[in-house]
């Protein structure tokens, strides 16, 4: 008689960047260092609890007509879910179960190679040329499937809409998956070939532009046949997802564009200034359109740098692989202040001031 | 060349209860007349707004130490999630990974054929018993999985502990579930079967007896290698699911002890009253020991009851699926006001009494 473990699904499951529970200047996990909007924190401490004792909407109705609206589109090519992560992961789910490989970057955001072990989905990595870009010719063989981020994570990198359509176009045999997690931070949306092209999917999150990573809330947007096969999936999942302190918290958000917009340029701006301090310390970096900043120094390993930043309180990211970009650290975007203490511990270091 | 349709994972999900938007008596999602612990409502309110930008704690250790100290186990024995659909499809797509069907009842929750379904899981259903009761010899064969309710859904039916302790004995070869949502209203746990034997995962939500639907939070308990299990499998599809107001509302609700053992004698007295009532009516029913009756009415069919109580502003559930239930309403307790108008409203209509 066989034993019940050979029956288990086994996988190697993705590593969260860590989260310290001291008081540290955190630039680890790409969160925003500002608040969400006030008007979150209000909608969310005036909630009438006797709500609680009912499910939510499984429709996240209000939710997703606020981003319908929002974004110019109806409510039936909007879906909702737990994080961009749950988004993206009903999506692999739902749409890459072709035989043949799905394609993405060779560096590129860790968790697709997961989500592909987990479902059993063949794939193939492309590599990034020698200036981290992704290489779109790469991308033209038929295939089960497409995921790319854009801007890329964790290189920041980013490309023109121009660029995606090329792929998008020679694809009519499979779903391709734009993951515009950072495409807030100053890149252009492919969002418009959602509209063109039936199989496109474009993903977004409150997480990083919204400072929500702490409420769960992504969505995609896509033509209505798409998001119809993907709500079928989730139905049949989880009908209900969304929480309803989260459904109210994400309305709110996105009532407040002017907040929004302004703490965007916050950290655009912040992150401009640190791009000219990092190279005045000898930094090399491609240029990002995110909030985070991918850089390697000239002549000190990233990981003696990643070590005495840690000792000095100051959390960075550091991938060990795949080894291409063991000498490099992310650096998450934070606040004038924290970037300033953390510039002037970087001088510190690699110069070897006191 | 294949087009993209042919990539899809197509299914049939599953049809949550209304959601009604207009003020009704709703006894239809078997919900908690009653709200969360005032305690709930304080932790939300005072939340600091600031926590939201950073992610939640992935490992969820306030929520999962709470629930350990609560069920006297080890923190490695806990598993949480979004609602307990969230933890049973996890559970599916985990454990139920072999060529022989998996067993469950066929009157019961109509979420695990859709899962089934979903991860291509070959299944078996088991009649019940004219009385609606599980016959437990039925269950004993080699299989790919067994869940079960206990209580059941829509019967309300309960089963001992030896009942199950059975079963699980004759099943070393899989993982058993015991999908205990309803337990809290008066019937046995198996529980400390999982101390005994670490194949059998004991699944309970938040949502029915802490009157928390609108949070999402479900959980597993269950040996640590089962746990391990599980939660590698979550941390590949999603390592963020618990958001952080949703982990302080869980452990504000497991504080306040007295409330939640006070509110579920309230249901439990006002079903059986309601039960009372009912017979009085014609109407026929298994004994149930959850927050919800599954009745017949003597002579009136169920769909024409199910029609007037709904134009009388009264939800009630009907499954016209299996055929064998057709002639059932599940009828969830609400407040004694609510049941008071409840069985006025059956009266009229059985008796035509105006």
């Amino acid at each position: 008689m066989t034993n019940w473990r050979s029956n288990v699904r086994t996988v190697v499951p993705y590593t969260p960047g860590e989260q310290p529970k001291t008081k540290v200047i955190k630039l680890n996990t790409n969160e925003n260092p500002y608040p969400p909007s006030p008007l979150v924190g209000k909608v969310i401490s005036c909630l009438d609890e006797d709500i609680l004792r009912k499910y939510p909407d499984p429709s996240c109705d209000v939710l997703i007509s606020a981003l319908a609206k929002y974004h110019n589109v109806d409510k039936e090519n909007v879906f909702v879910g737990v994080g961009s992560d749950d988004v993206l992961a009903m999506s692999f789910m739902t749409f890459f179960n072709s035989k043949d490989p799905i394609f993405f970057p060779d560096i590129t955001y860790s968790f697709y190679d997961v989500w592909a072990d987990l479902f059993r989905i063949p794939y193939e990595t492309k590599a990034l040329d020698d200036d981290f870009r992704i290489i779109s010719e790469d991308y033209l063989k038929p295939c089960g499937g497409i995921v790319i981020p854009n801007p890329n994570a964790p290189t920041g990198v980013a490309e023109p809409v121009e660029f995606f359509e090329k792929i998008i176009a020679a694809h009519p045999e499979c779903v391709v998956i734009i993951d515009e997690a950072y495409v807030d931070f100053g890149s252009v949306s492919c969002l418009d070939l959602t509209r063109k092209y039936d199989n496109v999917l474009v993903v977004r999150t409150f997480s990083k532009s919204r400072s929500m990573a702490g409420n769960r809330i992504g969505y995609a947007i896509g033509s209505k046949e798409l998001i119809k096969f993907l709500s079928d999936c989730k139905f049949s999942f989880n009908s209900y997802t969304m929480d309803s302190i989260t459904l109210a918290a994400g309305v709110a958000s996105i009532q407040d564009d002017d907040y929004f917009r302004d703490r965007l340029a916050d950290v655009m701006s912040t992150r401009e200034w640190t791009k000219t301090q990092l190279s005045e310390l000898g930094f090399t970096f491609p240029d990002s359109m995110s909030n985070f900043i991918f850089a390697k120094h000239n002549t000190m390993d990233a990981n003696v740098i990643f070590a005495k930043l840690k000792e000095a309180g100051i959390y960075v990211r550091h991938f060990s692989n795949p080894p291409r970009i063991d000498n490099y650290l992310r650096i998450s975007i934070g606040t004038d202040e924290e970037m300033q203490v953390l510039i002037n511990e970087l001088e510190r270091i690699t110069k070897g001031v006191n």
